[in-house]
């Protein structure tokens, strides 16, 4: 902790790149050494039998509450819902929420919002649930359960490491949930950090896609259940780190609007999971391969050589509900290599503060 | 319903104009000869007292179910969730949906996916509601109640008379669900006709703000609170009209990210509510005019004032949650003549089909 002699300058881009590197050995210390306290507060939250959950998030926050929402709905058959923090915070709405389970979702658990909208929901009669990357956080202070993701200080402004740390602890959490039958599930989560380490190696692969797409004006992310929080979270860090719009949809909210805006100058990155969401995808990737989009495809090698370009995922094997873990980084990485390619620094995105106080 | 003898050319954006223009005369009809129905469909699900709202959409009737998420939260207090279809029609979900109203909106009624939802969610236990323009639909028929939303038959492919019948239809429906509460709402609504009719004569004022954003290569909506919609419908219509890439947030969302993305070439168009949403909207406001964006509010005249461009709404003394309704159709023209401006056909983008048929 103490300060170095003779600073080294800063390079555009060292502390993304590090905390992405990171990214094994977060998901190792989820699993090794954050896994039995999850489990334990996922069974303290079973016991009290929720109807129904509600998630309240914000940013990169928001895409792995949305990520929680499939698995929750899927897997639990929970009746599930996003929050509008507004109706709380700014117009009072005052919900019954005996039998829900709130869960709050923040990387540093800072937010006035968050904390308001919790504290309301907890008064209400809800189950509170915080999930943070700060123990010692003010969120993780008025919640009655709390599960710490384990991943270290994040430094640079676009989160990468939070995230994957979010994801498997939401997916370890909800495992909990399920009891006996999730047992099975939380072992499978052990291969993700040894295939997170071979994608984070194939930096070469990536600098090839952002030599092809730095000069896009603009960019569509599409995919289908598991892989749409994916899309989203990639449509966020290409715009918070290169500032290209970046436009994420489901893929049937696609057809239903902005494939108009969609043609051969607007690359088309589409998450093809392997597994049911990559099938209810393919009706989507044919109408955009009819009309000759540049699609760029984040999947199985199958897919990617139907693809004009795109990046094969190791994931054969992995169920599909952890793939969302693996998918995203090379998208992390995509951000990354594009906003140097353009000679930005994504460390330090414009205007942007590690903590927003919303309220 | 003859044909005519010499068929006239078709003009860029006719039915597009055409449907615009009857939104006073559709509005007057929900009021005058839908009302009674929808109050009754409110009281008999009312006494059934649902715990929980589900809604289910794409498209414009999405941003419309969004809004009616916010009215059922603040005035109801009935926590609520968006629907992600597919964890049902692609990953068979099968949530326990006792005590839960689920609300399917759909312009046609006639969308597969829509219809499996709706069907699974019945077979669940839920109460199901549809609300289409089109009584004989599948959606209607499989529902176990069906709004009307009586905005007869729309023929170019951006929808705009059904979805401010949409939200008044919904706004109805809730207002019916609080009983006497409810009453006064209802009688506030009678004063919108008159108030569409003000604002679609003012097409010269459009004009204007479309020869100045013609050429915009991208635009940022935002809002808070039950302007939010309005935000994220015009942002679609702006896309599926000019192909511009219209992206939209929450104003607390746009400061945890994209606001990276917002520089002073690229227009912000805030809708500023009167009431809680546009207080809480003005941190984000300042934010904007202190990086010097070019803000286009669409509010009161005292917030257009103090913006770079805007469009005065006449809307004074009409209560928050009804000024959606209004603030939607200065937006709907924006994007009619910036589209017609820039050379287009607002009646037909390419690629879209009516009725999408996604599975």
């Amino acid at each position: 902790m103490s300060a170095p002699s003779s600073p080294s300058p800063h390079l555009p881009g060292q502390v993304m790149a590090a905390e992405m590197a990171e990214q094994p050995a977060v998901l190792r210390r989820v699993l090794d050494e954050g896994a039995a306290a999850i489990r334990e507060v996922a069974e303290r939250i079973a016991a009290r039998n929720p109807r129904f959950v509600l998630l309240t998030a914000r940013g990169t926050s928001d895409n792995a509450a949305l990520y929680a929402k499939y698995l929750l709905e899927i897997q639990l058959g929970k009746p599930c819902g996003l929050t509008s923090m507004s109706t709380t915070t700014a117009y009072g709405a005052q919900p019954d929420l005996t039998d829900c389970l709130v869960i709050t979702i923040s990387q540093s658990g800072g937010s006035p919002d968050l904390v308001a909208s919790t504290e309301a929901a907890r008064a209400a009669g809800a189950i509170t649930l915080a999930v943070t990357n700060n123990a010692d956080s003010p969120l993780a202070a008025v919640s009655e359960f709390h599960i710490d993701v384990l991943a270290g200080a994040e430094k640079a402004l676009p989160a990468t490491k939070t995230y994957t740390a979010e994801l498997l602890a939401l997916y370890l959490f909800v495992a909990g949930l399920r009891g006996g039958a999730g047992a099975e599930a939380a072992e499978a989560a052990k291969a993700l950090p040894e295939l997170a380490e071979s994608v984070l190696a194939r930096r070469g692969e990536v600098r090839e896609l952002a030599a092809r797409y730095r000069f896009a004006e603009r960019m569509v992310l599409t995919s289908r259940g598991y892989g749409y929080p994916t899309a989203k979270e990639a449509a966020l860090k290409l715009m918070e780190t290169s500032y290209i719009p970046a436009l994420s949809y489901s893929g049937a909210d696609l057809l239903h609007g902005p494939l108009a805006m969609v043609d051969n100058v607007s690359p088309v990155i589409a998450v093809v999971t392997e597994g049911k969401g990559g099938e209810a995808l393919q009706p989507v990737l044919d109408r955009l391969r009819d009309r000759g989009a540049d699609l760029v495809v984040i999947g199985e090698q199958s897919e990617v050589d139907r693809a004009s370009a795109g990046f094969a995922l190791p994931t054969a094997g992995l169920p599909e509900e952890l793939q969302p873990i693996v998918e995203i980084l090379p998208l992390q990485m995509l951000a990354y290599e594009v906003t140097i390619a353009r000679g930005q620094d994504p460390d330090a995105p414009r205007s942007l503060a590690k903590v927003t106080e919303t309220r």
